[in-house]
């Protein structure tokens, strides 16, 4: 029976094989998947969604959104990013990752390519490959420097070529815990722009910052932008699937096309939830879950000695060091049994010594004993 | 900027040009749309979903599903289908349509064709083209018998290329309202197995039979079958968007694979909401959810003198006698205006003077209104 070539190309999960090894383990510590150990603003709180009040949740919520949901985001997003957005700049879809696929898919025919910023979130590599194009890696987030944006700059042009369709930027950075600046954000966008390139600006984490501050491509360059946001960083509500796209109308009115037939439309009571939330005082439970996880960061950032993250939820480590003749998952596979669980580097390009721990998926105490048993397995 | 051939290749909604026209009218009857006017079961009610019995719901549920979830559907379609499947063969996805995204994404390179009976569900024609294959129409559900079996056979085989990959049925069918006979599916499905080609069967009207019974073609050809089910259709929450797929383990794997990267995972509440209600005595609901739209269903088919569903919630019109030299159209926005929605025919293939009406989208009471304006603008 014939199996696409799309399906061959991409990666299965990296995870199952170490979480196998955990299985015997006496307590697991889940430190590599991007979560929240916070319970989620009571608005999202499902419970909460009385019957009564919502009867008709039930039934299809349009493609593309509930327009107050739309509305309230366009509303929001205007101010953040001090322009004048309507809810044809806002779709609605199933987390971040059906906004960018829906984006995407808008842009991307099979053949073109999508230059993609490495280290990089590894769903975005297999989004691009479903849709039967190319993964083009510009590795420079680790070692850019403004001073060195001019490089960046000339590394992207040396990748460009005439199926290039768009560039993937993702700032506050998964894996990395950085914030990109301003300057550099701004000479990427202008790059980009000059060519007719789509920017795909993935800012999940845009709340989530410990030092310095988010600059949003779409306040640089409107019109070749596309946004994705999600509720699941910024309220702890992954599970939820409910992320959304801002971009001019046109690219906006194509993705919820699209989107259509990948998934319809985004869970209505979510979309209710989600609307109850922003017209409620939402910033404080956010500015609570930001010192939260700006303190167990700075803790597990000093532990392994490498500089705190700036934001994200997220530490990306170097452990070529500590491998000798060892190979990353031998290292992985062994911390596993121990219960330690750390995602791979290599599922964030080419980075075959690194690992990326994530210092908020469960509580801080338990996140502390994981630390402590990766510590003194990389020590022993 | 650029703009995929493939989105540039995919219907908008249909309906909005008739939804706009109706938006004066007193009264607005969407008979256009599949949903149900039903409250759903108590275990699917959002408001039941205790914080302090799922506390964990906010956080990621896997890709394919919860295995609990995975688990309880294979047991109860082993039982169904008298076969032995484990979660392994079971997918959970964003819908019917995620569930079918993934399975086609599975199945189809760019180029390769789908042979889609019609008149056809019309998102099944943009899930082809979304991935940038192509849609084969196969006009046969309206006219087939069992005596004229062969007949169809002989259209798939004339309509088969070397670029075909698979063929789409729906039974209970959307949108003519007829359950497909055994005798037939197993042509079609012998025809197919045959060629190495995949069946895409589309069951999530499986519940809804008022007249004869339903046939898996799983239960026929398990080797080569990939079913699609929902809870939307069987228990009226089209808006939660949670469908699945039953296949061998490995096309299984693959779908898994592919929807990681189309919307990562599936709503965690809506699964852990879907458990429940597995779990209970759900069978009561879905008889008197059937016990009522049989009801409604039969009054309608005799009102407008066709013959009533034999399953799903539709009834397929011809309206070509009361078109002269009107356009179906200008026959819908005259009926919009009086408030009175349906779908038009050529959303469904090449069914120019067709309608497609819904008669559980709304109340009876309600759509007996609606039937009554569409026949007084008929025969006036």
């Amino acid at each position: 029976m014939f199996i696409s070539n799309r399906v061959k190309g991409l990666a299965g999960s990296v995870f199952s094989k170490f979480l196998k090894e955990a299985k015997n383990a006496k307590e697991i510590y889940p430190l590599h998947v991007g979560d929240s150990w916070l319970t989620p603003p009571k608005e999202l709180i499902m419970e909460n969604l009385k019957h009564s009040s919502h009867p008709h949740i039930n039934k299809y919520a349009p493609p593309g959104g509930i327009p107050e949901l739309r509305e309230k985001i366009a509303e929001l997003w205007s101010n953040k990013l001090n322009t004048n957005l309507t809810k044809n700049n806002v779709m609605i879809a199933a987390g971040a990752t059906g906004a960018l696929a829906s984006a995407l898919a808008s842009i991307v025919d099979p053949g073109d390519e999508v230059i993609i910023s490495a280290p990089y979130w590894p769903l975005i590599a297999g989004i691009v490959k479903s849709l039967s194009a190319k993964v083009i890696e510009a590795p420079f987030i680790l070692d850019f420097s403004i001073q060195e944006a001019d490089k960046t700059i000339e590394l992207l042009e040396q990748l460009r070529t005439d199926r290039t369709r768009a560039i993937y930027i993702n700032t506050p950075n998964n894996p990395t815990g950085k914030v990109l600046p301003k300057e550099l954000l701004y000479k990427i966008g202008k790059w980009a722009h000059d060519r007719k390139l789509w920017i795909i600006s993935d800012e999940v984490y845009e709340d989530l910052i410990y030092k310095g501050s988010h600059t949003s491509l779409y306040s640089l360059f409107p019109h070749n932008t596309v946004v994705a946001h999600a509720f699941s960083k910024s309220f702890g509500v992954a599970g939820y699937r409910c992320g959304f796209l801002i971009a001019n109308d046109e690219i906006i009115k194509n993705a919820i096309k699209v989107s259509t037939y990948l998934f319809y439309s985004t869970t209505h009571p979510v979309q209710v939830a989600a609307l109850k939330l922003l017209n409620s005082n939402f910033s404080d439970w956010i500015k609570n879950a930001v010192d939260q996880y700006r303190e167990i960061g700075r803790y597990v950032a000093e532990q392994l000695k490498v500089p705190p993250a700036e934001g994200s939820t997220f530490l990306f480590l170097d452990l070529s060091r500590f491998l000798d003749n060892k190979t990353l998952d031998l290292l992985l596979e062994e911390l596993a049994k121990e219960g330690v669980l750390l995602a791979p580097g290599y599922s964030f390009g080419p980075f075959d010594s690194w690992v990326r721990l994530c210092f908020t998926a469960i509580p801080p105490e338990k996140t502390k004993k994981g630390v402590d048993i990766l510590l003194h397995k990389l020590y022993s």
